[in-house]
């Protein structure tokens, strides 16, 4: 795999969300990467972000997508998302390059009483779409980096849970 | 991403809808954005839309198309929403162009009997239409639009959520 | 679009089916359409109509396809419906035409005690089939009777439901 | 469609199955159309024959391909056939050609205890395998047989059911 | 099919899992075919396989891929799991290659109070993969041994359950 120099990320997320994913990925990437190009559109919800991707990957040359969605409760959200999440793979497949699909569902901090914990939801999304910007350069500029990192239980939005010991 | 200045846009609704959903988004397009073109058709079914927006964006070189549907209460029906849904994923990756599904589930109107309020789900596939009329408008025109509204909890057929202040 | 003046037809139905579904579009266009060229085939079963109807689109050069399927009514019939119907998004997608997919299930007509009410099922098949064919011949050749049609609740199989008065 | 003379056929089967499902589908052709060239490969599981029976189609130039798998009784095989099922029908897309997929589910021969009855497991894989042949060949030699049965209520692996008198 | 004679294998795993399911693969392949180039690639989770091997096999020239993963326990990481192999699905048709998918379930190694047997998890993972590297050896090499064992009930993880007598 050739690693890339100068590479140009591709970042989308949506309206839907209540949490200005785009902005945390801008943020991280500039933080840490200054000299990285940078592309951010923002499409109205998930099912968007798949050609949106696309776009980036083919016709703007980017090297790699962030796909950044929220997922709302209701089953119905769960069956888009799952739509959502296969027109990214085919997105990927046309463009022959990655798309990183950092999606955070709604109920995954919800309360006992069925209630959203904002706050969680808040601290789940930046670690989310913070670590997964490094998985994205790596991806492109460092993959070495990732095989050290293999089948050592790397989580995004929780802790990592570490690999057994052998 | 290049913005058009003399957009095109496809209009694709049913036989199948209780509601003229492709009139309210020709009216909401009219009143709005005279100057845009639009080609309006309409299909048999929900899962006819894909290939008729596909058709639009391909052979009527249309910038965007709306695929405007109406999904009945049964779980047959859900599981047919999720078919007509991937066919509009993989519309869209031939195309290389959005198609916005605008999908109202009548069982999102269900009264406590199980009977259909028919005033609110009217209410809601107006509120939903017309929003996403503008969603449309501004990919392809206006993409800062959407960029200013991200992360900010954003609703179609229902009121916005706002997003989670931090 | 342009609409098309000497078409043709493909109809594609199974032996799997309890009743010949073939027959009764095959009669509808006779009687209505003499003008209209037919091509009938028959394949196994419903998941083999997606390809079958594919080669009529491009092989032949049929305009539009009917895809007649009866589907059983255990649950692994349900999923096995569910792969025929993507496999017929992916077929009109590559062919960039319609196909009308006329579905039926044999459990809709099930009666309480788990019996097939087989009058209701033929009723139900013959309404199904026979107003898809007309469908099929306004989408290539008279596309303004179905916007005229938009939003009205059509139905094939039952009572069209009609649309909500607002 | 065109009648193919000197068929080739691609048979595709798993060593997952308990049961030779190849051996039995060339003994049917061996015994019935000694004329028909085949040829037979073996993969691991049956999300590995879709490429297989596409490599048979496009690289080898087959007519026609059976794939023949056998579906374990957990929940998760079900999952498992449906994905081998929609690799299949992506397969038969790409390569324009039918693919009979020929799936025996293990838990067609459970028993009320939850075990398997393998002399039932057999007698049903032997049933539709080779009744799959003879559609395999006649969809590429003779699609006229077909035609006739249309309707007719045929079922692979049980008894025919037989069409409903109208 | 033509067997290859000197092949090139590529290997994918997973930052996710918590076995280095790639230093198996590599471990197995060196030590029965240190003659067989392989290339290893590591990717964030199993989602971002089916593309890394799409790449591996177009633009590297692989001959096939293995792709492994480890999926989680929860509900929503069966339907990942399922859109992950569905992009692999894709991935093997647009490249005409094999990729065997080796997913090992977490929930396959729980134990009745809901906890993971680590123990049994890594032996599983071990088989399961250390098998399926000779499946692709002979798939590229030597497909007649795949002929030999087809219906044979060959299992990758656990021991292989046999075939029927008949």
């Amino acid at each position: 795999m050739k690693t890339i120099s100068k590479p140009k990320i591709g970042i989308v997320d949506t309206t839907f969300s209540t949490v200005d994913m785009g902005a945390m990925a801008l943020d991280e990437l500039k933080k840490n990467y200054p000299q990285i190009k940078v592309l951010r559109h923002t499409v109205p919800g998930f099912k968007d972000l798949a050609v949106e991707c696309q776009r980036l990957l083919k016709n703007e040359k980017c090297d790699i997508a962030l796909a950044l969605g929220m997922v709302g409760g209701a089953p119905i959200d769960t069956q888009c998302a799952h739509e959502a999440s296969l027109g990214i793979q085919m997105a990927k497949m046309n463009a022959g390059k990655h798309i990183l699909e950092v999606f955070v569902h709604m109920n995954e901090s919800e309360r006992a009483d069925g209630s959203i914990d904002e706050a969680d939801l808040l601290a789940l999304t930046q670690d989310r779409t913070r670590k997964h910007v490094h998985n994205a350069v790596w991806l492109v500029c460092d993959p070495d980096k990732l095989i050290k990192r293999a089948g050592t239980g790397r989580r995004q939005g929780r802790q990592d849970v570490g690999g057994i010991k052998s």
